[in-house]
Parts: structure tokens; sequence; C-alpha cells
């Protein structure tokens, strides 16, 4: 059995919350929320706590904050010698306060309160300083995902900024088409087919081999006809610094 | 019975070719080929042309070419009166040799030739100069998908842009993604989960609801400490000019 208490009550907080409360062996000990109405439908009202004098004592901590908070939740703490983890891609290991082990446990996912998620096909990576605390994590994870990966503070930044790639900024780019759709009275659920289909298939092929389009045939005619066709002048610009993105990836080749 | 013929061989003229193959109602009258080794592993070879004055009448001429050959193609149709149609979506109907009856016939998806791919489920987009021939193409396509649409060239031009932009461009973000993961030794498939979630988010979320990250935030803690991580020159570049784009998007609300 091992005994957690999950410190703040967002996003992250939350989807972990549900994940953990209904797993054999693990008992939410407390829940720290500083607006007990954020949290108190996913839990008991008398395990949430609203100051850290009031946090039982349990095997581990999980901070699930905004990274600029991390390290003074961390020295709030009352307690010593405890495994706490922080939840976030951006943030070293060592922010963390050292009165306590230290560890990091990131699952890499898009996390929206409105929409469930299966935590099995989530990969969580994983950090700790010693091999001990890494194998509890290790377990804990394993309980939740099957994809379970052992990364340092280095690499889990590179990956976080890699997420921004894929995430935030490929969002991004289906907001330029929605709106380039709207422009032109066309239904955006017209491209969805294309866009799952983008998705899957880097399931199997890679990036780079699944290139196709304009930029990849380096076809001037088409590339030129649609900058003429696009008047925004913020889309013009995206569009030419990924085209030529495109043309010099090919070249390196 | 419609009888059609597929002039071309490429990736689209062969994905349609084995859509069509197998539907009663259709029958392939003949495949225009310039290499009979393209596509004699698709159908009998008799049917195979390879020259213009060998093709047999039909009811349907689908010019499946690229885009800067398809008028000269039409061109070289011998027969006058008939539909004849092409796949792109960046051209307009009026390129066909008027000799003809004109029509558009395009599957919006990105074909890939060692991909299977389920018509039932692209869009195709259709257009044509009167409202018979119209009917004609729309029965066509509704025996292959069930998202059948009426599109203009002009909007057709729209949703081909838009295209490069959730296809192409995102594919490219993807590379990106993996080559930082390769910079940094970390396993590109972590991130492959959150790739197949933010595709499959905004099947029911808009894509400006469903923006999240450091720019939508304006974390500039965050962006300063990622753009200071990324050592290439063009992935920083593609990292500003994207931030920037979605922190103006979210002041335009």
């Amino acid at each position: 059995m091992i005994k957690l208490t999950i410190i703040g009550s967002g996003n992250v907080a939350q989807h972990l919350l549900v994940a953990f409360r209904n797993i054999v062996g693990i008992e939410i000990v407390n829940v720290f929320a500083r607006d007990k109405n954020n949290i108190n439908h996913l839990i008991e009202n008398n395990k949430i706590v609203s100051d850290f004098n009031d946090l039982l004592t349990a095997d581990l901590f999980i901070i699930a904050v905004s990274d600029d908070v991390i390290d003074q939740v961390s020295n709030q703490i009352l307690f010593t010698d405890k495994l706490v983890v922080h939840t976030s891609g951006g943030v070293s290991i060592d922010v963390l306060n050292n009165k306590n082990r230290k560890g990091v446990f990131y699952p890499l996912q898009s996390f929206t309160k409105s929409r469930a998620v299966s935590f099995s096909e989530i990969p969580i990576c994983i950090e700790a300083n010693n091999e001990n605390d890494y194998l509890i994590l290790k377990n804990l994870a394993e309980l939740l995902s099957k994809k379970v990966y052992k990364i340092n503070s280095a690499q889990r930044k590179s990956l976080h900024i890699s997420a921004v790639f894929v995430n935030n900024f490929v969002n991004h780019l289906y907001k330029i088409g929605n709106d380039i759709c709207n422009e032109n009275e066309v239904d955006f659920d017209i491209l969805k087919p294309l866009i799952l289909e983008t998705a899957n298939k880097i399931m199997t092929i890679s990036p780079h081999d699944a290139q196709t389009g304009p930029a990849k045939r380096n076809d001037s005619t088409v590339i030129n006809s649609q900058l003429d066709f696009l008047s925004n002048h913020n889309q013009k610009e995206i569009y030419k610094i990924l085209t030529h993105s495109i043309q010099q990836n090919g070249k390196e080749l």
C-alpha cells in the first residue's frame, strides 16, 4: 500500500486523482486545495486540506501546481525525508526543496477538464535521485500506464519543447486552417479526416518519410499561387517560413 | 451502369481505381498510363492504354495527373461532349478543354501508395457546370463515400491551402519534434499519444478552444527558457513566429 497526497487542484491534479482513487494498493491521504470547491466533487471533503499544517503524513507527495510555484510549495511541506515529486515537463528536479527526497512524475498528455483520458496509454516520464525512489515511482506509474520511461531533467525539457511543437503549434495550424475555411465559407469538417490521417500516418511512418505537398515537391507554381490567395499577413509569413523549412530539410539529405 | 476511364497511374489514380473496381454499377473501360508497369498489378492488361488514340468511349473520364498537365491531357482526349473531370484541389474547373463537359472530383485526403485507405470516410468535393453533370458526379461519389460536398473552384482552392496547413505543415512540426527528440536522445514514441490526442481533441472542440501552452498563457518565463534551449536557428524562428501568432490570436478576442 502506498499512501500518497496530491498538492494542487487544477487539471493535472484532478486527472491524477481520478486515476489514482480507484486503484487497489493506493491510498489517497489528502488533497491540498486552496479552494475546496475545485475538487470536492472528486474526493471526500474530510481529505481536502487548505493549510499545509493540516497535511497528514504520507509516503509520497505529488505537487501538481503551476511551474513557477513548485519550489515554494515544496518548501511549505512540513515533513522531511518523504518522497516529494512534481509533475512538470519543463522544470528541473533540482527546484524541489532539499529537506525531502526528490522526484518527477510527468504524465505527457494534454489534459482538458472536459475530456476524460485513459491513463493506460499516457506515457509517464519519471526521474529520481536514487534507485530506490526510482523504483517506487516506476511501480506507481505502472499501476496507471503501460508506458513508463526513465527520463532525466534535460531530456524532459527537450520533450516538453517537442510537445509544444507537436501539440500547441500543431493546434494553432488547425486554427489557421479553420480560419481560412471560415473566410471562404467552407465547412472545416471537410478537413477532419485529413487531420486524423496525418496524425495516424506517423504512428508507422517517420515524419520525414510522410512529408508531402508543394514545398516538398518544390512546386513553385502552387506555392506562389497559394501565397497570392492568402490575404492575411500573418498566415502568409507562417506559410513562407514553414515552406522554406521543408525545402531546407529536403536539401540536407 | 456508369462507364468510366481513369487517366493517370499515380497515387490518386491508383487509389481511385482500387476503390472503383469492386463497385457494382461502375465499369472501368480503360486506364491510361504512359508506363503500363505502374498500374498492371491493379487492372487487366488489355484495359491499359498508353496512346490517346486507343481510348474507347466512356461516360466519364477522370484525369488524375499532376496539376500542371491537366489542361494538355484534357486537350488530348479525342471525344467530345463527354463528362471530363480532374481530381485536383488547387486547379480551377476552367482549365479543362471546352470540347467536353467539365467537372471536378476531388477526394480530400493524403494518399500514400503504401497505405490502404477507406474511401467511405474521405470527403469528396465535387463541382460541375450544370445540374445534370453535378448529379452524375454526386451519385458516383456517394458510391464511394458518406461525405460528399458541393464545392466551387474558389472554395476548393481555399480548402487545398487549409490542407497544406493542417497536413503538410503539421507533418513538418512532427518532423521538428522528432529532430529535437533525436538531438536529446529521447524516444519520439513518447510523443505519439499526445499527437493523436491533439488531432482527436478537435473532432469535438474547436481549435480555438483547444489551444493550450506557454504562448496561450503568455508565459514568458517558459517561452524564453525554451528559446534558449533550442540551438537550431530554423527551429527558433518557427518557435517565435508561431508563439507570436498564438498570442496575436488571443488579443483578437
